[in-house]
């Protein structure tokens, strides 16, 4: 049986610096008709992801923004709840841009991936480690920051769900790695469970000082989800040819007017080094080479990772925020509901 | 007949902003006694560049800095005096590291190199298109830009040494190459004479508008003296995939206290951008390379350049900071003195 009612997160307004409640609305559509080609979703899992703030700016990106009046956009775990869609049948599960909301209408323009069922990994992974989290994490290491065996990794947000990825990723690699993170229960993490070799608390340690200890050998990759000060650190302490890998800056997206930039840049000239930012979906036709990395790691227990799991769409703004202020543990997924079986 | 006395210029104190007077004393040295395994070479033709100011600079950088009362660092054309190597005999034109100095004493540690006399390349163009500013547009431009045919070439301080060779060969590659520049004189050279497609002057124009109208296809490749306003105009028009190359920020030398970065630096990410820095003497080994391409199209005319040469050892401060606001035409070279033949 169908609902005849959609709850829709609605954008309303363009953020000026953080997110404000008055920024959305949240309210109800009615579930739309299916016509032939489409596909109707039920949302099971919602990701969070620190891009969001951009993809609500109208800034220039790497995709347009989601428009005003328009559904938030949101990559979701989902059943096929109807399918006029020769490829999908009722009951299958699904990864797509379903958007925040309870039932999304998808197309030949949005088709989603199915997802198959694996034993060991739960659905939500699909959306964390085995998703856009640990893709994100398997490109930006590999394909930009270019570790060799004995080179020092620098992760910034180490106790993230990106950063943790990229950080087990060089270590297996043969790397010395440190992370940064912002509280020393995300520090302990990193070296006691995931085998860091340091970490740096750059809330209560001075960062400049606590990267020059932590990283004898100085930094050949440095992973940046961050901007700012982190990134400012690191330029100042590159190694002769490093490579610094621009995959956020999450201090950048809440802040207003004009920001600096890394006043350090010109040692990328001293130091022969590069600085390279990417976008994960380039990289959508090698997303099976990752998983066939990445899957196995996850199911023998070498990669590990944290999910906080929020119950309710209801609360995807207010949980969207603390992804922002860093008090989330690990990558941030909503539920919006049950799976049917 | 040798002089007895060496005039030099020697460091005195490390410049705060731009180099002032009180930085340097010119004097008189004894000529140094010529011992085994040395030479003594009669500078002819010092280089200046605009690296100088780093070079002064206690910062860290790809050099040690010129120590205080050390003579100042810069590469000559010299003829050799005296010689004490089975390497060198007397009467012979080298290049190297001979100094602020009418009089230089070489030994293993800072060998010169010996300069070819070739027919129709003056010996000065050893300091400029056949030299280190040639080499420096070949290695930035070719192993940093990685231009392509029909990519977009931006180039700043198009009108000096550097850039001006960085823009023939982008279009020798069948790109299409723009010039920013900071005099209308500069601008007509680069077109007229030198071919390129567009010409910006940054002290008359809107820059952010005039690179949109002059690179309608966006910035494949932006090959980066400056920094400050042009890198970051740069940075918000890249085409996706870019290349920035950081060959130096001439508008940072003369400032003082914290210098902004480029704020822009996020369309590395945006637009899957990379910015790196070079430094030329990581490619000694593949200077023959390089000349292999420079010294023909010198020849047959189809590189231009242009020298600024100034005569006296006694100008070389005074000459050194047009380099720093952009009076200067060309390569800057001071005259020491005449060869002996």
């Amino acid at each position: 049986m169908i609902a005849t009612k959609n709850k829709q997160w609605i954008l309303k307004s363009r953020p000026v610096g953080a997110i404000q409640d008055t920024d959305f609305a949240f309210g109800d559509a009615p579930v739309p008709e299916v016509e032939d080609g489409q596909i109707l979703c039920r949302n099971l899992y919602l990701s969070l992801d620190p891009a969001m703030r951009g993809w609500v700016s109208d800034a220039e990106s790497y995709s347009e923004p989601v428009p005003l009046d328009g559904v938030m956009r949101g990559i979701g775990i989902a059943e096929v709840v109807t399918s006029k869609h020769d490829e999908f049948a009722e009951g299958e599960v699904v990864m797509g841009m379903t958007g925040w909301q309870e039932y999304a209408l998808l197309d030949k323009n949005d088709l989603p991936n199915k997802v198959p069922p694996i034993p060991g990994i739960p659905v939500t992974n699909f959306l964390s480690v085995c998703g856009i989290t640990g893709l994100t994490a398997y490109f930006g290491l590999n394909d930009i920051g270019q570790p060799q065996e004995g080179d020092t990794v620098l992760v910034s947000t180490a106790g993230g769900a990106v950063g943790s990825v990229v950080g087990q990723l060089a270590k297996l690699k043969g790397c010395r790695v440190v992370g940064i993170a912002g509280s020393d229960e995300k520090c302990q993490w990193i070296t006691d469970d995931l085998g860091f070799d340091a970490a740096i608390n750059y809330k209560t340690e001075n960062l400049g000082e606590a990267i020059r200890t932590a990283c004898p050998d100085r930094i050949d990759v440095y992973f940046d989800n961050v901007g700012g000060d982190q990134l400012n650190s690191a330029l100042s302490w590159l190694n002769i040819g490093a490579r610094v890998v621009i995959c956020g800056a999450i201090t950048r997206f809440n802040q207003k007017g004009k920001l600096p930039g890394p006043s350090n840049y010109m040692n990328l000239l001293t130091r022969r080094a590069r600085m390279e930012g990417f976008v994960l979906l380039d990289y959508r036709e090698r997303f099976p080479e990752a998983l066939a990395t990445l899957v196995p790691l996850v199911m023998s227990g070498d990669l590990k990772h944290r999910e906080q799991v929020v119950d309710g769409l209801e609360n995807a703004l207010s949980t969207l925020r603390t992804l922002y202020d860093g008090t989330n543990t690990g990558k941030l997924i909503i539920k919006v509901a049950e799976p049917s079986a």
